[in-house]
């Protein structure tokens, strides 16, 4: 028995939206540890015999610390052989999948990776807004809304400058100081969509100029996990423009 | 008949690295228009029956002009059904997807677009490089090296400065310049990596501090289609430490 990992995106949560790779990753696995963002259908391609273990959040609490998931997957792929690490999106974008390929390198695992489609793009796609559009935007720029210390990203000050279409994954409970970081610089106008549930069944999004965005999603309750999309490729999303003249009368 | 437009991500270049989804769309076209970055091997998915046109570009030439494209997707689309468009990475990354889309709804065609994994993400994964890695990147800032005007994006002025991974798409003849940039702003020593044909089995990459960079393209004959990353995670990758001790050897 060789002991092996294959990290596998999963994609943004509707269940078609994983690779070919993936699907062939998960029939060869004898164990397969998953998170909450993964789309649980995906787990009935893995074999019969397959240990399935849950190791992620459950109300915001860790089942398992990253040490703990480390420690699992080498004990698991000595035990069994395969480890498949379903992770939702894609590994190697703020999942920590690096650091699970390379603790299981160091004992000597042999680890692969399956990218997958990631929220980043899939996301805003499936409410109609291209990360980047010819003559609008010619860059985005992804950043995690949670770090290390529980602080905004620095990287986030210098975005709020940037002509960038800005992303943040993980950001839903930090949208308050997010819009009031662009507002201080002058950019509360930007058009910005929150999108909860993206690429699923239950999908649900507000959009609106930034200043107004706060207000909008405690209306709708919009609620993790959610995309943030700030930039003007935003004004593409098909309501966009009803939105903000909405808000004109209000103001008016 | 209803005609009918599906934007497909065909993904980077493997072709496992299409979605379920991607693959549905394919079995249902009754007209499939691609590009050189979709892998060739996907067309089988299609049907017998279905019309199959290239639609890319050889030696740097368009076959057909992006206004073409817009009317062709509309003309087959009434003529035959379903117009699959199969688009190399995901559809909204770079692709002019959304042009593509925005043009067929304003003749009532009914759009899709299936999200696809990223040469942004999955070609540096490809050579074990993570686009973020918790303690070394919190975002990762894409862009595009072909602008409207041939000149450099000014979104890479301000990435130069930030500490982003910066992952730049169609710009390895800008790579001189690129480079000439991050060392001007004094950042020439930061890891960076040139991936050609990534996830594919011709892949090729060259690592190495930005300075360096140009030179081993050349030596390497590294050729595009390449994505360019530039940022720490890249010292994660398993051959930069050595590459950056040669050249310590070469200059001492």
């Amino acid at each position: 028995m060789q002991p092996k990992l294959t990290l596998v995106g999963a994609g943004p949560g509707d269940g078609e939206l994983i690779t070919l790779k993936g699907i062939r990753a998960l029939k060869q696995a004898d164990v397969v540890l998953y998170d909450d963002l993964a789309n649980a259908s995906l787990l009935d391609f893995a074999p019969a015999h397959a240990l399935k273990t849950y190791v992620g959040k459950r109300a915001g609490k860790l089942s398992f610390s990253q040490e703990a998931i480390n420690t699992l997957i080498v004990r698991l792929a000595q035990e069994h052989g395969h480890v498949v690490r379903l992770k939702g999106g894609d590994p190697y974008v703020f999942g920590r999948g690096f650091e699970e390929a390379d603790y299981a390198r160091q004992y000597g695992i042999d680890c692969q990776v399956v990218p997958g489609v990631s929220s980043c793009i899939a996301v805003p796609a499936s409410q109609g807004i291209p990360v980047t559009s010819r003559g609008v935007s010619e860059s985005f720029w992804v950043i995690t809304g949670t770090t290390r210390d529980g602080e905004l990203s620095d990287d986030l000050r210098l975005a709020v400058q940037s002509k960038a279409t800005v992303v943040v994954l993980m950001g839903l409970n930090k949208v308050g100081e997010i819009c009031a970081m662009y507002c201080q610089a002058g950019r509360g106008h930007l058009p910005m969509a929150v999108i909860q549930n993206g690429t699923r069944a239950d999908e649900q999004s507000v959009v609106g100029q930034v200043w107004s965005i706060p207000q909008l999603v405690e209306e709708h309750g919009v609620g993790a996990p959610a995309v943030l999309v700030i930039g003007d490729v935003v004004s593409l999303h098909p309501s966009y423009l009803a939105e903000c003249l909405h808000n004109v009368s209000l103001v008016s």
